[in-house]
């Protein structure tokens, strides 16, 4: 068992990652929750809802499962779970479960945030994706024009991370969490990093899945305490993700992990970071065939259009001004902000799409 | 000019009460806001809509007017409202401003508090009632089942109230605003109370108005102060809600006026604070005669059923293991919250009930 605090501004809270976390709920869910709410998915509630729901006997407990994918994290699936808190008599004193990906995190921790001007709620991830999203309070759901852009700043009360969960994970799924986790490593550590461009996801084996979740929350965390609004480094966290916002957009949500539209992001942030930053020691080429012996799919993106990828990066939360702001790297370990104005985006976009044609 | 500083969690913020100050806001709107939207109701908008934009002159100021009353504060709304936010293209350095009563406050409140999971806003009330909602970060839209069910705690960055604006309000919305303002009064001081008591509104003159807002905000801010979430004794700002949510909901929102029900929702309070708390020293006859006298509209409630009543009552977020919890009063500035149960509560709404056909 691993256990580390996170220091929220509201509170602090316990990760807690173990194996077979999921049997012993009632131990680590304090008793004075009533009412229980347990969100998931479909394709999650196959194979742990039974689990979840033996391991919390005694307790009354609801359950609602969302079609799985990430079209479910919209207005029309949060409106179905407000409805379903008020139908099972949810109050203040109640609790909201999140038993899923990062989908299932943003969905129900957003109506946790927002039942009641906020209930209790616990994110009990069941994929390596989600060791970014369960921890930092950031929930939210999809606009049409763009990803996360309704939400808030919630965190959970506690995360229970039962690594036996990621057994089940097909294998774009292990690439969409090792998409995050390799940002982690490239925001923080040259000798993980390097160690994880060697590996291969044939045999990521429990022992390695534990050490790199528990370095990748702890680098999220180290990041969200210092900057829980985003106010200034938090913005760090978003290397590689303003073009995989995009990416995600343009595809047609779930046409493409998230994690794997983050990864072709970092890339392109990395070239960038070339030309914008000054960086001269990146291990691009390391890195782009690690993407290619992983499986990445880089070429997916090759008939999406500049212009198009632009507009819907203007759309970024990051933007001020109708600049577009890249996180990009002076070195592993050295985070800054660039504004990129529209006709340099447009030509590293060309340039960029080109290169993946090849 | 009166100005009086609030301090919430997240920051302080200036309640700025001035007559006029809707011609001067270019001196109090931040200059570094680069997109400003101005949310505001049909109503307002044919009054005060121009005076803004003209006084906002230079700045980007987009606009979005809403049909006026209650049944605007909803799901359907805050969607065409993000819709607009993404639109206009409000980024992170945006401003949204709700010019009106708490209807536009709350609806537009919660909007800038989802919206890129929170910008900037700023409160301009234009009701007496919105004393009260404009202060204290409660923001939220209505669902079918109830009230204010759906929302977040979220602190504008100023209030800028200008009591000229309530020139043109109806003797109704008066009536509203001064059932929160006599709400206030009834939790802290009795001199106050019984001066308010004694007033006719056909005479209520500006100098008077300044006083009784500057006197409920500091109520209202004193609480808010040390209990923003709402663990303690923010909950005292309730005083006649239970009820007044409950009515509202079965009139049909907009049948009758938010603080023209919590006026009838606080005479029930002031009843069953008598035989639940032990008071003895209410002055529940001048209430009741200051009630009549001022039009307040308690036959409208003749119509409706305890059990439907009741049914609303528990919906309400202070329920807590399905017993409905009441703001009570040992005495004036002394409330209290009393759970009550469903059998007593059945008997005491239609004991309350048959007083009022009468």
């Amino acid at each position: 068992m691993s256990r580390l605090t996170i220091q929220a501004n509201s509170h602090s809270y316990d990760v807690v990652i173990e194996a077979g976390i999921r049997h012993h709920l009632n131990q680590w869910v304090p008793d004075n929750y009533k009412e229980i709410l347990v969100i998931t998915d479909q394709e999650v509630a196959s194979h742990y809802l039974d689990d979840v729901i033996t391991s919390l006997q005694g307790r009354s407990v609801h359950t609602h499962v969302v079609p799985s994918g990430e079209a479910s994290k919209s207005m029309s699936q949060y409106q179905v779970l407000l409805d379903k808190c008020i139908e099972v008599n949810l109050d203040r004193k109640s609790l909201i479960i999140a038993l899923g990906g990062g989908m299932v995190g943003d969905l129900a921790g957003f109506t946790a945030s927002t039942y009641l001007r906020g209930i209790d709620f616990i994110q009990m991830p069941t994929t390596i994706l989600s060791h970014d999203s369960s921890v930092g309070g950031k929930v939210g759901i999809n606009h049409p024009r763009g990803k996360n852009l309704i939400g808030s700043f919630f965190n959970p009360v506690g995360v229970l991370y039962d690594v036996e969960t990621l057994h089940s994970l097909p294998s774009k799924e292990i690439r969409s969490g090792y998409g995050e986790v390799i940002k982690h490593a490239l925001l923080s550590d040259r000798s993980w990093l390097e160690d994880l461009l060697e590996t291969s996801f044939d045999n990521v084996r429990n022992a390695r899945l534990i050490h790199d979740l528990e370095k990748g929350i702890q680098v999220k965390a180290g990041i969200v305490e210092k900057d829980e609004r985003e106010q200034g480094i938090r913005k760090f966290l978003n290397l590689g993700h303003t073009l995989a916002h995009a990416i995600e957009a343009e595809l047609g949500y779930g046409k493409i992990t998230h994690g794997e539209a983050v990864a072709i992001g970092i890339l392109f942030s990395l070239q960038l970071s070339e030309r914008k930053a000054g960086a001269t020691r990146l291990p691009v080429g390391s890195y782009v065939n690690w993407m290619e012996r992983s499986g990445y799919p880089i070429h997916s993106i090759q008939t999406l259009q500049p212009v198009e990828l632009l507009k819907r990066m203007k759309v970024d939360k990051k933007t001020v001004d109708h600049r577009v702001h890249m996180v990009l790297l002076k070195g592993i370990g050295e985070p800054c902000v660039v504004p990129v104005g529209d006709e340099e985006m447009l030509a590293e976009l060309e340039r960029f799409l080109n290169e993946v044609i090849q």
